[in-house]
């Protein structure tokens, strides 16, 4: 375990919620079937050099930048703040642990006015920004929605060596940790964190990292999820449904994962809880509770522990990998080695399907 | 119009979220067969005295107190503030107003600690807490929901004369307004205010007041709702649903109004939208939009716009009514004289089954 | 009361469900926008002349065929019996109740071989047929669905003056009653008869006719059906919905009443219940049971009861109408004279909302 | 592959729809736990020797008899014939078939009146019956509903060595072929076969048999299954969740497989298509498609192809099983020497998690 990150002396930029991803695509005709096409999400702008993409219940100019360019990465992980001073104190905040800091007044892609990127210490590219195009809200066009119908950008979901180090970090910039799975020796696996008052805005994955684990977006119901997989099926691209649907244990939500055409893993989330009052509870699951991931018990496919899609840093070079040192998720429960249990105090072990072959 | 209610100088509270009513009934049994058997609202705690309720997403003691009396009437609508401190900031701040004001450093109910009770510049009887009894969230309960699952207490809605009024009193509060309607002339017929980030914690409708227009819950889905419908037909209470289910205009949420045996109304709602960004966009509705209450256009029955419940002073005395002067939204748009359009433009007059009647 | 309609003594033909309504609309244009743009059917062919329709789950050629006239009418409601054989003895027993009888070896519309259409002694345009082109079933198409996906043609509703005497000619078809709704004086206001074994492929409601009161599609779940009222919010075509959505007491089923442009009228319908068995247990309504056309009492529009389509006789002239002269159940249940209840014994009167008018 | 079973000359029983299964099961007191406080079946009769079940549209006595004894396993799957005569068809068809017949004027179980029971060629214990107790319809009694009620018993899934000789005899009992799975050298692995319009009444599936796949119940919605996975994950029984949910390829339904405390496979199952035409057109699958048993590429569980409940001689002694000597579907699609695709012409191997183990 590496040494804590400082705690600046400056006060953190009051972040509202998490508003964007700046994703860079090796084809982005390809990703634009899958975004577009697919998932239905709203194109705001696009030109040759960029797609922006939107929810429906959104008014922000865009929750997804597609971006074409070598590298399948992440650009940026982009955050709305309450106000332009915000992002004053955003610098500050940063300059005080030696980070890399670009400010934009113009901001980093269209639609965004006075923006900041920095490098966070866990090598995260991170923006902050408060000065956004509006656009038209299209809740109540319900001639425009699918039938897996996508109204909200829900969270990120960050692979990090060292869960603690980084989740304490995100404590000092005034998130609250929600939930977490543990073991008995302490070891943390993996941390939600939230702004908003859901179970998080981002989660921090134990893992070799930075890399973004996923990108989440919410839908009003079970069923709108269900009809996403059924066009998948349809579309005879089942192959890019790596995971789910199922129940989640941690964030209570009914969930999805899959899979876009660079490997970059979207979750499709809905029906978490409440967390917004200061005393909220946490939730911590025992990483042998075999129902923490999946409430059913179905098994985690083991690419869903070991696949993530890298960072680029300011300059857009790919971000190098820390290797994590602590045990990993998928070696204490899934396997010849691994132990997970339906009911405490069971002696099952493995997960559902592994059990068998 | 009467004059605007002075806005103090000292700080609000920071209030979190609307939290619980506290309710006079005049049949325990009868209300407690409606709350919990139809409801299914899940018993914190209960005796002849009261019975507290609380939805299944809950991890505070209550979010609705029972309490047999002679006159069916709201004793307090409460609100759960940030801090302790902010039980000071309540004192000062309707001390400013001159409110009666009254504190219990026990609390008005049990499993509540520390409270403040104000009667309003408006006329309601306001709680104000922080310290509260946690209690067992019992969101992965699933073998105790039923289906038609009250997972959180939305919001509360107020009678009262002067909407714009009393919405400035509540933006002195803290809170912003996300939604209201109005006719060409500027009269506002009524304002959806919030402090969590949801369309409102509570909403001002213009007509003789103090009164409570509503209380609300929320459910995951819309056939949540469908299925209280369903079990009030299997039960023979068919004519307790006043109105809907259907779909809001405003808000944009899946609605039903039921009546509790002593004709409090209760809201079940879902799926509304963010409105927690600092510039979140105001929708204000023309009060003629015969969609802006109904999406659907199906009309609104007339005692949904006349009756409302009675609330108490402090010392438990039914708060006498002021009238409204304004235009009523009712005279403005259903019968002879009323007048509201699907379409701008369009000559339509009143409501779908006016119409015909 | 007319005398009862003779009972042939060739035997029926074997009706296997009903298949397709032939109907003629105004604009063609204005109806395509309605029946495929908004409700999502599915084009099998379409000319100037004629747009054929059809089911998601649907393998026959269509559902539906759309033809512009000058009146908007009915010219021919149609079902598929078993053999081809059939049609031999649909023509022996309609030549006996002397029925005006046409047969077309290469069928009256397109995707249709040899075909039989008859005026039935209640007025009606019947058509049989057996040979049929088909099409692929596109149940597993979920590319194409719409959030609000018809996936079958459940039934129809005919308006004929004497229900008694119109369900014992249809039980000589072979058609068994299901529901019915009676008075405590035996005057029967409606009956609902199946071929498959749902609720009904066609029901009789007492009224001025021959006329069709409504042709129904079935969805798969409810969402589906709300999916099309927020649709139709959207577009702002709300006036446009008739009644609903509901709960049907009658046939258990959720549904929603529409209006095409010409004012045909269109259930959409799900989740009746199984009727196959030979001694299915009839079930029947109280004209005065608030709950017999909606679950949860919520008011019939008087336009319901009083609003149908002509139908065509084989030459495609309107058929003129014969007057009901028992009590129509709007006058036995809605309005001064009207009663109706909720608890059988009480005294209420009227529906919900005209009680309050 | 063994000879076929002579068609007898005798007319084939008029079979309406699967009925009930008579089970053996070894703790009275554990499946009930199961099948009523779980699944919410509703009791209509119980004693210490035996519970009788039905779902919640049901009107004649039961869907499904527990009995207890020393044996898990299967004494008869019953099926409803349309007249009293067709008993006297059903022993004139076996008896030429040479099958031991046992008739019982008063029923082998209670609710039902004169039955008779079979050794089908096959090795199951099969009853016919149409004499039966009718009960209430609790369509309408929504009060007693769970989120997950199960509405109506959908069908049987026999395993059999031999599916095509299986399905022939099925067919000269009238069945009728709806979907399959076969290779492309002409092995058949499973077989659907209804009587009533649906996808089926009871299906075949290759393997050493006689034995019980499992029995399905038919639920409104999707969610309704979602519900029931929920509350196993509640009661900490996730690990009796044996596979799914998900969305099948033969049928189009969406379901689940649950195992009881015997391990008796039961299938929650919902939606699947109308084939009651004559003409049903057949849906044949290749056994390498990945999506044919799950439409979105899911993993079949080792166990679903392996396991299955042993059924009785007509002397309620276990049937011994004869091996197949075909291919096994698990054996062609998964592991080491399986092949599946997700596009026909890809390469891909094995399934979802295989792959990756």
């Amino acid at each position: 375990m590496t040494d804590r990150i400082p705690t600046p002396t400056a006060p953190a930029p009051d972040i509202v919620r998490c508003a964007y991803l700046d994703l860079v695509v090796t084809d982005l005709a390809a990703s634009r079937a899958f975004y577009v096409d697919l998932l239905g999400l709203v194109v705001t702008r696009e030109s040759p050099d960029a797609i922006y993409l939107r929810t429906f219940d959104e008014f922000i100019h865009h929750n997804l930048v597609l971006r074409p360019g070598p590298v399948a990465a992440v650009a940026a992980l982009a955050y709305r703040v309450r106000s332009p001073a915000d992002l004053d104190r955003a610098v500050a905040f940063h300059t005080e642990l030696g980070c890399r800091i670009e400010r934009r007044p113009t901001g980093f892609v269209e639609g965004i006015g006075d923006a900041v990127r920095v490098q966070d210490p866990l090598g995260f590219p991170v923006e902050y920004f408060y000065e956004v195009e509006h656009v038209e809200r299209l809740s109540w066009s319900y001639h425009l929605h699918t039938p897996g119908a996508l109204v909200r950008l829900d969270h990120f979901n960050q692979v990090t060596p060292d869960v603690p180090r980084a989740a304490a970090h995100l404590e000092d910039l005034g998130f609250r940790v929600t939930e977490d799975i543990e073991d008995e020796a302490g070891t943390v696996y993996a941390a939600w964190l939230r702004r908003k008052p859901t179970v998080h805005d981002t989660a921090m994955t134990g893992g070799d990292g930075p890399r973004l684990h996923h990108l989440a977006f919410a839908t009003h119901e079970k069923h709108n999820i269900i009809a996403i997989c059924d066009t998948m099926g349809a579309l005879r691209i089942s192959d890019r449904i790596e995971r789910g649907p199922g129940r989640h244990g941690v964030s209570n939500a009914f969930y999805l994962y899959i899979l876009d055409p660079d490997g970059h893993r979207v979750e499709i989330y809905t029906q978490d809880y409440w967390t917004g009052d200061p005393d909220n509870p946490l939730v911590t699951w025992d990483v042998h509770d075999n129902q923490r991931r999946d409430w059913w018990g179905n098994p985690v496919v083991p690419s869903w522990y070991t696949d993530a899609s890298p960072v680029l840093d300011l300059d857009g070079n790919p971000v190098p990998l820390t290797t994590r040192t602590d045990t990993s998720e998928m070696a204490v429960t899934v396997g010849a080695d691994g132990f997970s249990y339906t009911r405490d105090g069971d002696t099952d072990q493995g997960f559902k399907l592994g059990n068998q072959l």
